[in-house]
């Protein structure tokens, strides 16, 4: 039998209210494996974190650390958005991150992360493998996104979804209470680039009202200015007011974003950063109608809600963690655990492995079957699929009347090595 | 002694998470003093509901229903944006009151809104007497705002400056984690015209986060571009990023608004909708230094949360309406109380009577002593101030994983009176 070897986890990419879950299962289940596993370092930073030298030894986080990670949100080990480049243009890179992983005698890479990162997680052991250090890679999936390809949901989406669905609530409450002599219209702006999932998590209020004025605005479906604004007199007409959830990342028929905010020039490609849709709806109604309009934006506080944490969605994240150490155990490499389920009434559930490459440029979408025809409200199996994901909610600490969160640092282990020159 | 009359209990103005539990304050302690009080009738949308005689008898509430007044955020009888015209001016209105009001034998009248809301049920109220039909007004506080003068706090801002603050909170933590390769700038919008209460208690976040890298730029300092981003760029430099909450009445040194979202054109004044700073700001700051920024606008978002309501701010909103009926016990007429502290290590409070007109006209802003010199950070005394006004959690009822609230309907009395058709 071979000797234990090291591990190293790290976060990449946006956060999650419940990322950090993972990562105390993965540390959890990693110290409960001392026969396979030696310490278990999280980088600091992501990929970039490993170049630089930057771990942390997880193995030796107190109990009191671990309760903390799992009530965090954001990464606490901080998440880059940084992906390796090609190894043709830049071998020196994994070259560092080689010598890195031989230092520490890292032989399990699990990273949590986006579909790229994985893949470069995954390239990066390739490349360690060919060069006489094998490491075993797993991914941890998260994202609020719920875009995750073969996998029922993704981690992070059910609190991200609780979160709006929760605030879509309140916040018609408080139009119901005011339509008749003010607002009329409320529009509530989602994030999901090209998906709508968080949109259509906003139709989660019907079962608190089921007759509710609601127009949902997946980015699936483009947007058709007429038919909206028919379907906003319809409802105002009908009911006194509406409320509208909508994707940032609406576009009309032709494919043009309803709203962009910034495009930004990062070192590798062009980023167009969205938003700004829920307010330009609401300039048009308010134009059209002559009437009061209010919009909301919570971008960041949906992804970082941590007082709104779904408790099925914690332990889908915290048994992410596990599910990625339970694959080294039984010897599997470059595979992503997903979430296959096994049962709907209720919801049972447990993860199963795939193949990195097989998800890595799959992109999930709202399928038809929840959405209604005119592409502005969803089905009642849109209603079954979400409702299980949000379900049930965690304790929460307070200190000060604020949630018992801040920034975690960690003490860092000595560099061994040359501090790391970016070259290119 | 007197035969007991009965009252009827209105809410006016914008809403908060806690203006019911004033409502069901009002409603018990009426019902304790029988002696006293006859039925309580709540009108629906306000003096608009006294108007058209839509009425509930809340002296049949269940206990029940009572304990969902209490969770429920917006106003439960609905509230309206609509003030009486002038006596002069439009004689019709105030009879109509006085025949509505004789024909229930109205002796007390609650009104729970802004300080105009107020002075038109004082108005209201006179004129009544004046006629033949004495009727006691009473105001009962209410506004997330905080610029009631004369109080040292308003019902409804705490729990507002609980979700604010908690939301910054969140988003810092997402901040923090992702700023070294992406995101450095994050801005959040504040609700308040012309008072910056709600911005300043982003401040609180300094108890979790003591170096916390905030600009706080409230309503009360004008905009400075230069110095403002001088300051950011000290704090991307030094600390890697820069969070900033924002005033959404914040205006430039000459007085003119960072941001205007809308003129709305209602029935008797222009009114400014504001909206849309903090994306200004994050434009800004992007364009300026080259860098991603987000900004998040929560608006209603933050006046509804009854999932984030302060234990404090739900106490002082329950015992304004006690207080008011308190105060109609008492023989006052035409006050409102206000919140009068008795000790601040820890905070004693309790209500105390002011004249309606003697706080009409007031606006409280935030003191110079809650502002640093340069009027982007808060001083330890704001802390000391907003802290114990957010203390305390409530427990909170779920249903299908979101908090059980839906708007409530009440069987509205039967009709005595021609129906009411509005002249002037």
């Amino acid at each position: 039998m071979s000797h234990p070897r090291n591990v190293i986890y790290a976060q990449a990419g946006g956060v999650t209210a419940v990322i950090n879950a993972s990562a105390a299962g993965v540390i959890e289940m990693v110290k409960r494996h001392p026969e396979k596993f030696g310490k278990v370092y999280a980088a600091i930073n992501g990929i970039v974190g490993v170049l630089e030298e930057r771990l942390t030894d997880a193995s030796r986080f107190s109990e009191d650390t671990l309760d903390r990670l799992k009530t965090q949100p954001g990464a606490a080990f901080q998440a880059c958005r940084f992906d390796l480049d090609s190894i043709d243009e830049n071998p020196g890179q994994y070259q560092r991150v080689l010598e890195v992983f031989r230092t520490y005698d890292i032989g399990y890479f699990f990273y949590n992360g986006g579909n790229g990162s994985m893949v470069t997680a995954q390239k990066v052991a390739d490349y360690c493998s060919a060069h006489g250090h094998p490491v075993t890679c797993i991914g941890v999936a998260k994202t609020i996104d719920n875009d995750l390809a073969l996998s029922h949901c993704s981690p992070g989406f059910g609190s991200a979804a609780k979160y709006i669905a929760t605030s879509l609530l309140e916040a018609t409450m408080d139009l119901f209470s005011m339509h008749n002599t003010s607002t009329k219209f409320f529009a509530l702006e989602a994030m999901g680039r090209n998906v709508g999932w968080l949109t259509i998590a906003g139709g989660l209020i019907k079962t608190a009202m089921p007759d509710v004025p609601l127009l949902i605005l997946p980015a699936e479906r483009p947007f058709e200015r007429n038919k909206f604004l028919e379907r906003v007199q319809h409802l105002i007409d009908s009911k006194g007011y509406c409320v509208c959830i909508v994707s940032e990342g609406l576009m009309d028929p032709d494919g043009h974003y309803i709203s962009i905010e910034n495009v930004e020039h990062t070192h590798n490609n062009d980023y167009t950063q969205l938003g700004g849709v829920a307010h330009t709806l609401s300039g048009l109604v308010a134009n059209t109608f002559n009437c009061k309009t209010h919009s909301a934006v919570p971008d960041y506080l949906q992804r970082s809600a941590s007082h709104q944490v779904s408790q099925t969605d914690w332990e889908m994240a915290y048994r992410a963690g596990k599910a990625a150490v339970q694959a080294a155990l039984d010897g599997q490499h470059g595979v992503l655990p997903v979430i296959e389920v096994i049962d709907t009434q209720p919801l049972v559930w447990r993860y199963k492995n795939v193949d990195l490459f097989e998800v890595a440029d799959l992109e999930k979408c709202v399928p038809d079957e929840f959405l209604t025809k005119d592409g502005m409200d969803i089905t009642p199996a849109a209603i079954d699929y979400l409702l299980p994901l949000i379900k049930g909610e965690r304790p929460i600490q307070y200190r000060n009347g604020l949630p018992d969160i801040y920034p975690m640092h960690f003490d860092l282990v000595e560099q061994q090595l040359p501090k790391y020159k970016a070259v290119k």
